[in-house]
């Protein structure tokens, strides 16, 4: 339908954005464009760099008036492939690098009274918290990666603090967006405020919708004191039931001290520690349990003379969980929280080379997460047998990392339809027994569009083609939701 | 355009809901249906009441048919208007009063693992705590009136805790809804997920939009431990300056165990002490300050012998905050919670009885809420001399409810036209000068329909209204967003 774009159009936008705004095709520099982190590459037609929003609302017109399909890119370190052009040549890449100023033309706003940033889209997370940092304040999404502001938008990512504060829906006050219609429409959302109930609240519609309903340009978003104190332990829960009653207990006896509940299972660690050798084992023997949950206390004042420590409050806890007979937990070891994050920080690469990973980011009620990896323990053996389980994730949201490693030389990989056949199976598992979610904090990108399309009611999708349509004339974004 | 249901449909409706379910035009016991707390009365032509949402499809599939206007009401104990029929008589009241239960036929489903009840919209807030509590859990919006869920959900209510718990939105994990369309098509997006990123989160579209867009009639919330300890006090600040001061000193030196920061001006207290005189003054020979905080602390734990109780805390915390020279504070006073919660919640009561009432829900950014305050101190007198300011507010999210009084024997009152300009000239102080929101937490009903449609950009209401026409074939809604 959309039209591969010619000499003319390169040179049109050009003549919007200026020299350092347009990538040609087939340039080197393009590469890191056309391809995700985990699912390959396609070829774009271009790439263009608005500087601003006025930028890319005429970059959206023109565009639009000129049939061509455009992929918002931010830091392109999503994991999903919503962010990377098809592989057809036809479509441009609509890269946030440049849109790291506001309208006010400074790089980031801080509004210490209101606890909040203005920031361009394409703020790099750890920039932002560089910028933070000295002011004794961060923008409390916890990940590995370091994507930039418009992408963790534009895919609503969690992270490994959930828990105590949100998803980037929840921190995010205000958004200017543009639209995919003939006029480039510039919609300006960004109040700042906290409690404001006028009408449709329309910055949701473009929160975790990788971009296809509009571009993101800038936003506001609430920062959180930056933690003074912390304390971690490595628990080893006495059974899987035994999980739920232990989160359960440290969110009581924690209050929202309790700033990380995640667990790991014992083939990620194994993995984290083959691939990192130097990472220290906490384990007595270097043993690993079966499954470990990392829980952290963390505070935003220093510690006064007159109060126990972190530490000594997270002693104390376990102490009290411990007196009751049925008591959840088998073992516990405090120790230096940075250790402990960095062993949990270490699984994602490990993971990647216990073999060849087939990976799955889905969610479930808190109470079925623990239930989906004992079924997943009982059935995939029976169903897929030598393949490894190496999950890990954010027990105290319901978010699992499930992946799946099978070795390098296993012959079923060279079948085609191998591992689509054991995804569409453990997602089958996750949506229609567990009732979860098979994006939890990844979004809808190329690599999970048929799950989208299978799973979702015809309904909603109509009502997604006609708010598509409301919104925009032109085609944007990787995927479709209609 | 719609037209006055005819004895035929309303049988018809009773087909549908059965005896009980409809009340007839015309008696006695639909007074209660008609009436806004705040803003008079219309004249509804019945009042249908389904037990379910099913029923709620049936319903809504034939009014469309018959093109009957439908406005849903839940509690009825909004204060703008959003939820009672206009005066032509020809309007429908979709009542939640019977929507207690949920498809699985339970009154309240309570999933402690994932933390989240399941309820239908018809039940009163009152009750869902009721039903919590001995479980030691709690919905934590903490609100002066006592609506039901559905209500809640539809004005998207914050209340005195939004600094701790933030607005019913943060704390609805799913909905179920019914569309005004043929055939009442229902949706449920009752997953329950707290991490769920599968395209568009449609509930948001059904949150704080007054019913307008659907009826939920199902919801699953997000509930937090009941705290087991607390500690409260009024804080006098020295100047109008160092209240945001104390605010971050406080947020830093308390971090999630503050759980209010509330304002209270002299003139609100006062009518709260004359209204009831019974409650005490804590201040030293009954003299108001200007301007009064009051902060909670609490926690959902119990004291430990090892810890200081949250009394102590408060105590440090004020002497930390006291050391400073230029300390933000004049004076405070640490008392027991409930008696300074019973001098805020009765300043609501109290100010109803100060004279005539002008009152506004409004919102800033956090700090120019005591600019707007200070502005309005030096102008108001000029423009609209002899009107009392007896505002109170939420000062930890910049919700002010901002309350002008009038004496009622002011002849200007014989004047049609002096509230009109009066209520139109603060909002334009709010949203033109100081960037705020004229509905911070009560959503749009009739009495503020004319600032939404004055302060809405033309693009905004040209989606909205694009939106009405792919939810909706009736008329639904006591308001019109488009």
């Amino acid at each position: 339908m959309m039209t591969a774009p010619t000499r003319e159009n390169i040179d049109a936008l050009k003549a919007i954005v200026g020299e350092k705004g347009l990538l040609e095709p087939n340039g080197s520099d393009l590469a890191v464009y056309e391809t995700c982190v985990r699912y390959g590459a396609g070829k774009a037609a271009f790439v263009v760099r608005p500087a601003s929003s006025t930028e890319t609302s005429k970059v959206l017109a023109y565009c639009v008036g000129q049939d061509i399909s455009l992929v918002p890119q931010s830091g392109n370190s999503g994991l999903v492939g919503a962010s990377t052009p098809d592989t057809s040549g036809h479509q441009g890449v609509l890269s946030f690098d440049r849109l790291t100023g506001t309208a006010e033309n400074d790089k980031i706003i801080f509004d210490e009274e209101n606890r909040s940033v203005t920031v361009g889209a394409g703020v790099r997370l750890s920039d932002l918290n560089a910028f933070l940092a000295p002011k004794g304040y961060v923008f409390p999404i916890d990940l590995g990666a370091d994507p930039r502001i418009g992408g963790m938008i534009a895919t609503n990512t969690g992270g490994a603090r959930f828990l105590r504060y949100g998803d980037v829906r929840q921190n995010t006050l205000g958004v200017k967006v543009v639209l995919a219609d003939e006029a480039g429409t510039e919609l300006d959302f960004m109040s700042g405020l906290r409690k404001d109930n006028t009408g449709i609240d329309w910055k949701h519609l473009f929160i975790g919708t990788t971009g296809v309903l509009g571009v993101v340009t800038e936003a506001i978003l609430n920062v959180e004191r930056l933690p003074q104190q912390s304390a971690a332990a490595l628990l080893v829960p006495r059974d899987e039931a035994a999980v739920l009653k232990l989160l359960l207990e440290m969110e009581q006896r924690c209050d929202t001290n309790l700033t990380a509940f995640e667990g790991m299972s014992s083939d990620a660690m194994a993995a984290a520690f083959d691939h990192v050798p130097s990472l220290r084992n906490p384990f007595p023997g270097g043993e690993l349990p079966g499954y470990v949950l990392l829980v952290e206390l963390s505070r935003t004042w220093a510690k006064r003379e007159s109060e126990q420590s972190l530490d000594e409050l997270l002693e104390t806890v376990l102490a009290e969980i411990w007196e009751d007979e049925e008591a959840p937990l088998e073992n516990a070891f405090i120790g230096r929280p940075e250790e402990m994050w960095s062993l949990r920080h270490t699984l994602s690469e490990g993971v990647k080379h216990a073999g060849k990973l087939v990976a799955f980011d889905v969610s479930f009620r808190r109470g079925d997460l623990m239930r989906f990896r004992a079924f997943m323990a009982q059935e995939l053996p029976k169903k897929f047998p030598d393949v490894r389980i190496c999950d890990f994730g954010h027990v105290g949201d319901g978010g699992l990392h499930f992946n799946l490693a099978i070795a390098k030389d296993d012959t079923r990989l060279d079948d085609e339809s191998f591992i689509p056949e054991l995804r569409a199976w453990v997602v089958e598992c996750v949506v229609d027994k567990y009732h979860g979610s098979f994006s939890a904090e990844h979004a809808i990108g190329r690599s999970n569009q048929g799950f989208y399309d299978l799973y979702t009611p015809e309904k909603v999708k109509e009502l997604a083609a006609g708010l598509k349509a409301l919104t925009s004339a032109g085609e944007l974004g990787a995927v479709k939701l209609g």
